[in-house]
């Protein structure tokens, strides 16, 4: 049984006040707490244990080099990756993204090529692609959510065309909470020989993935969203597309040889990663990604849907607040607006002042702001370590927002 | 007076034991240990002060911004720059100079247009360039270093040529230890109208260093090597270059807005830090520096040039040892192969025995390589915990290695 108040002790900053009042921490869709294995891992690894990786021979770089080196396995395991020579560490899913664009679209993408994408992409995934848009004349084809904030994968398969070269698609939208079918998108690409991007930034954080069972041939994740250090990541990159990939970063480790007039390059996945790594929050990273798998992500999963339940029947009971995405299976991520608010920002102020972190804006989603209507709303994103009474918490905080603004 | 006993208490690794033998790190070329203010800094960030920065409004996520952007001040006075808008933070010279390379320099060089370099450069400021020749045409022009390691900067300014369109320099070779006037190549470099990127990924570490002074256009730090948490790092741009710069990571953070079909990018530096940055180890990186200017960056160089004339005096003893660069004001950092050793990998692993970390192999530096004919050597590089006992236990070691492979 998921027991949440266990799960609490493991995060030391949840027991702090916040303008005298308990942290409750509604900001985990901009980045999440850290258990403490994560904070003691770190604390080992600069305290007795470090050293550069990779080019050393002496005791400490090889301890240093097992340990960043394990952290590929760990991640898939944790992504039920097939290869652990398919994972490449990045400082997160923008270097992720960009990795993709510079390092496998832009060479192989000509104007007029098409890249399918969501609305509801963070800009993480919109703006390397507005790169190529901008650069190359590479033309950017946007499928709308319905007025619920779903995603119906067929809509972005038939927006497949002859030149669709790419499908970038968020499993999981940081706005509206919007679970997106990737695997049937997926499929329906693969029918079409369109290779698919997944944004596993927020997607990975809630529920159990398969990226062999998914279908995909990228998915990114980050590490300071799954309980990790800030600066670390990964992505799954499929076998064929790695082969097809060019350097991107260019640096140490990442090569074969380099003479004056001649270079040649790793193997991937070394090939991706120039330079001295992210060590030690990779390393972080890996011991994160153990403690969820411990805890079990379909338990995280089933308790955060439990959550999304209580908070979704709290909400509801507001008729002065406009909820943004209703559908029923979304996560527990809610975006709102209040009646009579000026603005999303006075909201998350008073909130503030009863510990409550939420988060204002527009959430790095431009073009979904657009679709709503909006310039920003205030969202309260749920955490594994979250509870039904911070949700009470919440709404109290909210009525007094009312009481303030309505 | 600097008291390197006072200061080696500072960093817990030091006192640690490695293969039964007290830990004599010599591999700080590589990357740096911590002092505790930095790992208590980055463990209270994750305890008590964690939250994504930026984009949020409410105490935590002020907090850690606040932090995350005094870092920025703190970089600058580091380097004596001017202003502060002048800083991006980046992981480390790495990402540094790779965002000169996309950012700056791949837009706007031609087929045939030079960029000048000298041969003991890093393969961080070589593979970006070669990137920019196989993928645009770009030509690499390399400057020799003469029988002592020295690179009179009049042979770098010979060297540019009317298609040159930027000279990429080092300011401390990190295999010879040889320091490079590059306020005389940024004269000469200026008088002909090329800006100049100087790599000071090992110079800022081992003296005081003035941008403005050296009148460079950009110069790279990495924070990792300056005492400071893996992944740190930024680089200082001067304002006229960073105008002229399109953006490089795409992301969140770097933008101002984002529509369907348009997008428009911050001023900079946001507009080169895409996404969410690594905060908790740039604040680490703040609390490096600020502990390196209260030491003073002239004792440390003074301690250093002590360190150097000792182990100097004691390796020129070892006539069965070959040390690569001679000039005098070298800073400590010796590479040597030793007659009769199969390899260099064999001495550094008996070294490693009598717990002294060293480094061997090609050091990131093929071009060098090339023009040292060899193909790895071992590396002692010295930091600003290092003493005169370590240089005994390195030549007693030394000499083992000698009476085994001799």
């Amino acid at each position: 049984m998921y027991d949440v108040i266990e799960v609490r002790k493991d995060f030391p900053i949840l027991s702090r006040e916040v303008n005298g009042k308990p942290l409750v921490y509604l900001d985990n869709g901009a980045s999440a707490q850290k258990p403490q294995v994560v904070i003691a891992a770190v604390t080992q690894a600069y305290s007795m244990e470090y050293a550069n990786v990779h080019r050393g021979l002496h005791f400490l770089s090889n301890l240093a080099t097992e340990k960043y080196e394990a952290v590929r396995g760990t991640v898939a395991r944790f992504l039920h990756a097939r290869h652990e020579d398919e994972i490449v560490m990045t400082s997160g899913t923008t270097e992720g993204i960009n990795l993709v664009a510079y390092g496998w679209a832009m060479p192989r993408f000509e104007a007029g090529d098409e890249i399918v994408l969501s609305v509801m992409e963070h800009h993480a995934n919109i703006v390397p692609w507005h790169f190529l848009r901008e650069r190359q004349g590479v033309v950017l084809k946007w499928v709308d959510v319905d007025e619920t904030g779903a995603l119906p994968p067929e809509k972005i398969i038939d927006a497949i065309g002859p030149r669709t070269k790419l499908v970038a698609v968020t499993q999981l939208s940081n706005v509206l909470g919007t679970r997106v079918d990737v695997k049937a998108i997926c499929a329906g690409a693969r029918d079409r020989g369109v290779p698919v991007l997944v944004d596993g930034s927020q997607g990975a954080v809630h529920m159990p993935v398969d990226v062999e069972d998914i279908g995909c041939d990228f998915y990114a994740i980050t590490g300071h969203k799954l309980y990790g250090p800030s600066g670390s990541g990964a992505i799954w990159i499929r076998r064929e597309r790695l082969a097809e990939m060019r350097p991107f970063l260019g640096g140490g480790d990442m090569i074969r040889e380099v003479h004056k007039d001649v270079i040649t390059y790793a193997d991937p996945p070394m090939k991706f990663e120039a330079g001295t790594p992210g060590i030690v929050q990779q390393i972080g990273l890996g011991v994160a990604l153990e403690y969820l798998m411990d805890l079990g992500m379909e338990n995280v999963a089933a308790h955060e849907e439990r959550l999304r339940d209580y908070a979704r029947s709290r909400l509801d009971g507001l008729n002065w607040l406009q909820v943004q995405g209703t559908t029923p299976d979304k996560a527990a991520i809610f975006s709102f607006t209040l009646d009579g608010a000026a603005h999303a920002h006075d909201i998350s102020t008073v909130l503030d002042k009863k510990g409550v972190a939420v988060r204002a804006g527009h959430h790095c989603a431009g073009p979904l702001m657009d679709h709503l209507g909006l310039t920003a709303t205030c969202r309260a994103s749920f955490g594994l370590y979250n509870t039904e009474t911070e949700v009470d918490t919440l709404v109290e905080a909210l009525e007094l927002c009312h009481d303030l603004f309505g």
